[in-house]
């Protein structure tokens, strides 16, 4: 028996796409996958990479019959999404997403689906600077955490399958409330994209230093910024405007701490900044030793030249 | 005929370490590597790992014969290791360096300096997040930039002479203003580094959000700035001290923009977020094909998982 009879992935971009590969590969998740995507230019892609057994072409007949159902769209479009897909849903089936920011997720989604879904949000921490379908993989979420935000009266059973689910997949499962998981993910992934995307565009703005020797120094350590700052752009715009609170609070400590930095660069205060880099150096060794990221050297860079 | 009789290495981290193992590999750039280091915890590791043939205990000393003489330390010990070498220096010998600043080098060395001796500062773009002896390698340089930064009178063959080092260790050499090298670094390079260690600083010092946490999600994209926060700490001290304008001139600009994108998140203006991601995409692209990052991606993580 599988853990799910039928599953539908809404949207088949990076984590859609990677989401069908990992259940493909590993079997006994589900007997049919079926998969929507509303972006033509998609379409062949997905039909020829055949990581679902059926593409629909209609959002809310794409739903029915599915005893899980993933939202893997930007976070934007879930109220309209929910709107479209309600009265096909089953009962008992489970509405999860993969969205990044989960706090407004519940406020989204549930006005529009009846009581009889589970709605549990849910956020794979995985992801590239790639987009769309041709851009997944099966390992994606490999030894990656997957948060799950449950509201308090979730159906534990709901909430167990779910959980095997990313499991499933190769992920460690995290059980947190919806708006811790803003606060901590404001810090690890949002801020850091926003300030990447940030100086890339400082940079390409430059007219002293001009574009041409941005790109030819850059591997003085700008380019390692660039690869944050090429990720999706739809995905990213919708979550800032919904993890606004957390991010701007994020954003006011990074530029308090900016500024004691730059005025101890201004004041020649050289035991300061020794002491805080020296702090710094010893985090990343932290995140080598929890698994959280491979242990070479400038991510691999050069050896093999 | 060498390139060199004789060459001086001061200081045996990851940079000098790197040009002696590149001198090494690549033959015919002179028949003698003389190195010094002051640091007694690497004294084994450079004898153990042979990538000199003799490592000096006496620093004036070590520069005696050479026809050229490199300081791979960090840019504060320059003057005093100017005034230490300068009586042993041989007339028509060469002094560089490897410093990220090179406006301040000049008045740094010159005071101390013979006039016989020719000083052309230079600064290979290429690195990693590990320091000391034991992190170098020969192909560090491989298709890297090198910059000199020769004042007007600088004699021309020791110049070229010096141009055809770095191209030996595999550098594309480029000839550049001082000022404008700390410029251009300062937007490439120093910034970037700034603003990597103070997010992780930021992130480092919350109270709602533990550490462990940071640690665990930082496959969001925290983990990316780890790398380069975790680099040499006195190095870059000196660095931001000797490139004081170049970076609070740049780092102005940075926060500026930062605020703006501040602004649209705080006023839901979606569309100036969005246009401006699509902008930064392109940029990676750029570096790519330039030759200056691998075409790799998510820095080639999970994928053989």
């Amino acid at each position: 028996m599988t853990l799910y009879n039928q599953i539908t992935i809404i949207g088949l971009g990076l984590i859609g796409s990677s989401i069908a590969r990992g259940i493909k590969e590993v079997g006994g998740i589900t007997n049919r996958i079926i998969g929507y995507d509303n972006n033509p230019e998609y379409i062949n892609a997905i039909n020829e990479l055949g990581f679902v057994d059926e593409l629909s072409p209609d959002l809310a007949h794409s739903v029915i019959g599915s005893d899980l159902v993933i939202l893997a769209t930007p976070v934007g479009t879930y109220s309209s999404i929910a709107k479209t897909i309600a009265q096909k849903l089953a009962p008992g089936a489970t509405l999860s997403d993969v969205g990044s920011i989960k706090g407004a997720v519940l406020g989204m989604l549930k006005p529009h689906i009846p009581d009889e879904v589970h709605i549990i949000p849910a956020h794979p921490v995985a992801g590239t600077e790639q987009s769309g379908p041709t851009a997944g993989y099966a390992s994606l979420f490999h030894d990656r955490w997957s948060i799950i935000t449950p509201a308090e009266n979730t159906d534990k059973e709901a909430l167990n399958r779910l959980s095997k689910f990313w499991e499933m997949l190769g992920s460690n499962v995290e059980i947190m409330d919806a708006d811790h998981h803003d606060k901590v993910l404001a810090i690890t992934s949002h801020v850091p994209h926003l300030i990447a995307y940030n100086i890339v565009g400082t940079a390409r703005d430059l007219e002293e230093v001009t574009k041409s020797e941005v790109i030819k120094f850059s591997a003085g350590g700008f380019r390692d910024f660039t690869r944050i700052a090429a990720s999706n752009p739809t995905m990213w715009r919708d979550v800032f405007l919904n993890n606004k609170e957390a991010v701007l609070e994020m954003l006011g400590r990074f530029s308090e701490d900016l500024s004691a930095l730059q005025r101890a660069i201004r004041w020649d205060d050289g035991d300061a900044l020794y002491d805080m880099f020296v702090k710094t150096r010893q985090i990343r060794k932290q995140i080598i030793d929890a698994g959280q990221e491979d242990n070479i050297i400038n991510f691999g860079r050069d050896l093999d030249d």
